[in-house]
């Protein structure tokens, strides 16, 4: 399903085919954790801003409005009006950064709604089932994302189940694959690589679930409070341990930069809520930086966010207006912010695949990086 | 300006001819009070729903940004990218309804901002100068909007002054016309009749300025806590005293069976924050009723709000994913609400302007207002 088109480097340039479509990487991956992106942004407005992939979240789906409820309406496709690629994580990172009170055991782990504090139990079969509920292209498998810092001992155990989960986890989709009632059939799995900062955990990881010819491998349990330097030498040393043949996926990361590293790295799937979030505080990403839009100095700026940036805000509306938007907290502002930087993430993936397809993704990588530390000229 | 196309009973259906485009009668005016729709619906998206007038706020705009802001930045228009006809009030009623403690003098009203508290002093010139700052396509005049109930003296007092400070209105706006960088030197002014629920009161009010050939008339003081069967009566006994070959303005009014009611009494401008509030609380407007998309019998509905509906949410999503949007608090239920609710009103507009063309108003508002009533069986 994945085909290397070319590499500069290490740098992947893939095309990922899909029952949903192909997926050009490297790629970012829009979030709308519960079926929505933040902002306002509809599944139309995303057809506009060169969005591949929408990533949805199995937890917040399951307590909100309910698997159930998602496949009744015809699968999360057909619920949000979205006919392209869509990925769902697993619940495994929600279950351990947002239930209440959990328990860890072989089956799975037991813990509270942060909706309503309800008991749910949740184990590699029950993730499996959500996700064929919801009927996403791409599911992830089950995993623990262990906490950070964590010691070797406790890595070492947690890493040991999260490879017994996994298989279970593939066993269960073949199963649900293959039922009548199931609306994706052609569901894939994509396994997750955990460790911690112990590199050797991790390379004997990735070496054990390569074996298991999944559809794609991720990294997880990275951008959870190590540096940046110490993430990128994980990314280094684990990621050739990795089906080269297959989608390389980086969980939840992260800035602009962050993203140009890992591809460098060998990564090509890429997921973040930073577009959002920095939208919520005012702030714009540029190729010449962060902007705050609720800088004052914007106040009768007629010019867009970024000039020549074809995204549908930057065609229509000024930072002054933008500005006003924010300051008298009109949903619409951060509508905008969110859109246009959705599509300036979108957009440089565009560009970094150009650059990988033209065998200059070094010197691509390094102006890009100069751009975003330049001094905000605007 | 106005041209009366032609009149079935009462009911007028008129066009009226500005410098920003012509607006056919009768026309619901939708009401982007900050230069913004609530519920992040932007201009673009209001181009698609048949809007033909914007409305903003005087007041409003004048605390934030600013109006010399809003000039500076080339006008309303350019400001929140509209390039249909935009009406601003002018600001009396939200002094009168918004703003801390007051003061009403002759030269005009001192109030303190409901943002910061600063002092401000609004009279009729500030007004006229505010609303040419904004150059709006048509300016409101400044007038006391007075408390309900209200004693007789109390409101023969205030409607003599409101006629006063129209005068001063409309030479204010003469003069700023004829001034060398006034955005819009063809900025039109609509007076506002004024006079409680004293029918009397009203109508010598609006003989005495529709002498005054202003480019409209609007009946302000309305739907202020008096019934609706007041409401349309104090309609039907003054709009006989205002022009007919002007357009007649009900201001801040109302539900579709007001509109409905208020066409049948010859007047053809409207608008209100209905579409928008009801949205906000889960409500969208149908031919049926209204529907609550918060109650669980959606739960499980694939089908769109209305059946049949060509707005640009009908046309895509269902009450099910509308109803678990506005559930898990996501802005994008709100945007389909609002969006939805402002095309109901937009489109009854069109209907109403074809029945009135038709000769057909009444046995339409009858049909219109049975299925209104009609028990929701959606």
């Amino acid at each position: 399903m994945y085909k290397l088109i070319c590499k500069d480097g290490n740098a992947k340039r893939g095309e990922f085919t899909t029952v949903h479509g192909k997926i050009q990487t490297p790629v970012f991956m829009n979030v709308g954790t519960a079926a929505a992106i933040k902002g306002a942004v509809s599944t139309m407005d995303l057809q506009e801003i060169g969005t591949q992939v929408e990533l949805s979240n199995t937890y917040h789906l399951h307590v909100r409005p309910g698997d159930e409820v998602v496949k009744k309406l015809g699968g999360l496709h057909k619920f949000m009006v979205w006919d392209k690629p869509i990925l769902t994580d697993s619940g495994g990172f929600q279950v351990f950064s947002l239930a209440g009170l959990r328990k860890i055991k072989e089956e799975g782990v037991y813990f509270n709604s942060h909706i309503d504090g309800k008991k749910i139990f949740m184990g590699p079969e029950e993730s499996m089932r959500i996700q064929s509920n919801l009927a996403s292209t791409i599911a992830m498998a089950f995993d623990e994302c262990p906490p950070h810092p964590a010691t070797r001992e406790y890595m070492e155990d947690s890493v040991a189940r999260t490879t017994r989960w996994l298989l279970r986890c593939k066993n269960e989709m073949n199963r649900l694959n293959t039922l009548e009632d199931t609306i994706n059939k052609h569901q894939m799995l994509f396994g997750i690589n955990q460790g911690g900062t112990y590199t050797d955990i991790r390379v004997e990881h990735a070496k054990r679930i390569s074996e298991l010819d999944l559809d794609g491998y991720a990294l997880g349990g990275l951008a959870v409070g190590e540096s940046h330097s110490e993430m990128y030498r994980i990314i280094e040393e684990t990621v050739p341990y990795l089906p080269e043949a297959k989608p390389t996926y980086l969980m939840g990361v992260g800035t602009p930069a962050n993203i140009l590293e890992a591809v460098e790295r060998g990564v090509d799937f890429f997921d973040c809520v930073y577009p959002a979030r920095n939208g919520r505080h005012g702030h714009a990403y540029t190729n010449h930086g962060k902007m705050n839009l609720l800088n004052a100095k914007y106040e009768l700026d007629d010019r867009p966010i970024e000039e020549g940036c074809g995204c549908p805000v930057c065609k229509n509306y000024s930072r002054g207006y933008i500005r006003h938007l924010l300051k008298a907290k009109e949903m619409l502002g951060l509508r905008f912010l969110v859109t246009h930087n959705l599509y300036f993430y979108n957009k440089m993936m565009e560009e970094i695949r150009e650059a990988i397809e033209n065998q200059n993704f070094a010197s691509y990588k390094k102006k890009k990086l100069e751009g975003f530390a330049a001094e905000q000229g605007n």
